[in-house]
């Protein structure tokens, strides 16, 4: 486990009917806060490891960038917590009182479920034709979790990894949910991994802003361990993404866009249901 | 179930090697925006019950307010996810955007663990002498997960109860983890219940922000199924707040402020080690 990802700490254990004083291990939660052109932006609370793919990843996500070259420079102070962005000539974040104004959809006509006006303007229709086996969500997932290992030492944070049908690309671990997802879209920015084909493997509950971010990313399927909620599944169905949910064990659910969920590679659904 | 807490859906099931279309209950999300004195403040999605009581606690623990009183009016369209509140003569929102920003702590002297100004401001010490016996935690945890319908039709929520030491007094349930202890903050403000000799459980992980949510509320003990970070087990040390965590089966964790559990109601754990 990384050092800096938890600490130990004597800790007062029952069981058996009786107190132990015990050493534990305890996840770290790291306050960082992000200033984009001198200007306070946001604060986040998260685990303190790839600090430069959150702050490009949140960055992105709300919609202030779109590619690593809209930054000028990224400055990371470890010590303090602070992250000090400048954007590119011509970037500014005047808009950003906006973003977090709620959008109300058009009364006529197909209206989206969204409800932040920067999720309008960032996720994306996943235009991905990958398709996935049913072994494959399933060996993913497991893979995902076996390459976690601060969750072994401390239960207490998410993971989430951006994959190709066939294996895990890269994995990233965070206490905060948004945090873990942010993070794998900063790397994708900064190494320029086309998402497009790619899974996006999550240990967390799919809720509407776990979708929405997904689609920011711009995978084309999403799997998780946990359960969805209904307002992610219309965004799902919507935005043409497959979500999977509940992979535990051998079994799990598609809830939109089962498509593109077969049953082996070169056998389509369709034909063998 | 809450009719309005699910909806059913078909989905399609992998399971002993096959796809098989079923019926699925899925956990409802739904956004709420809240203006307050006619000036949009926040969106929060919810679980949609209890309204009243996530707007008033949520107001709350921002700060916003300190009382029921001090809310004139509160009038909330369900069908549209609207919460308009009229605040009491007086009192505006003229310092919320600074609530928000980082607090930076004296570098002299004992700092406490807060990031954010308005937690400075609303966040108490608790001073609470309630004592909890070792079997009362792991019969209030218990008791929780089996009053919670949702949780059991669809495992996307987190739980939350004020209780006694004794039982439950109050429990909700939300998508959002945040969500479900403002209703309970809400619940206690609406009907003048005294929290200081409370204790309250919580199904997920004891974050900072659930620690500060616990202290702003007013109560002594926090018991959680899950793990805490170390910024809340510091944050619990300086609030001298209890932390009780991974309550499964008979054993469980304490990781601050031992003294507050004790093996018997008419034993002292000191007497006991």
């Amino acid at each position: 486990m990384d050092e800096n990802m938890s600490v130990k700490k004597s800790i007062v254990r029952f069981k058996d009917g009786q107190f132990h004083e015990v050493e534990d291990v305890i996840v770290t939660e790291f306050p960082m806060t992000i200033f984009v052109n001198e200007e306070e932006f946001a604060t986040m609370v998260c685990t303190p490891a790839h600090f430069d793919e959150m702050v490009i990843g949140f960055l992105a996500s709300e919609g202030v960038i779109r590619f690593r070259k809209d930054i000028k420079e990224l400055k990371i102070d470890e010590e303090q917590g602070f992250a000090y962005v400048d954007l590119a000539e011509g970037k500014t974040i005047n808009n950003q009182r906006d973003f977090s104004k709620r959008f109300i959809g058009s009364c006529c006509g197909k209206s989206r479920q969204f409800y932040f006006q920067n999720d309008v303007q960032t996720a994306k229709t996943s235009m991905s034709d990958t398709k996935i086996t049913a072994e494959q969500c399933i060996k993913l997932m497991r893979q995902m979790q076996e390459n976690s290992h601060v969750f072994k030492g401390t239960g207490g944070v998410h993971n989430a990894a951006i994959c190709t049908s066939e294996e895990m690309v890269v994995g990233r671990t965070d206490i905060g949910r948004h945090n873990a997802l942010d993070k794998l879209y900063g790397h994708c920015l900064l190494n320029q991994i086309s998402v497009r084909d790619k899974v996006l493997v999550f240990s967390g509950r799919i809720s509407s802003e776990v979708l929405t971010k997904a689609a920011k990313i711009g995978v084309g399927i999403v799997l998780s361990k946990s359960a969805p909620t209904d307002l992610a599944v219309q965004l799902a169905d919507d935005l043409n993404i497959t979500a999977v949910g509940f992979i535990r064990g051998g079994s799990f659910n598609v809830y939109s866009h089962p498509e593109r969920v077969i049953l082996a590679v070169d056998q389509q659904k369709e034909e063998m249901r």
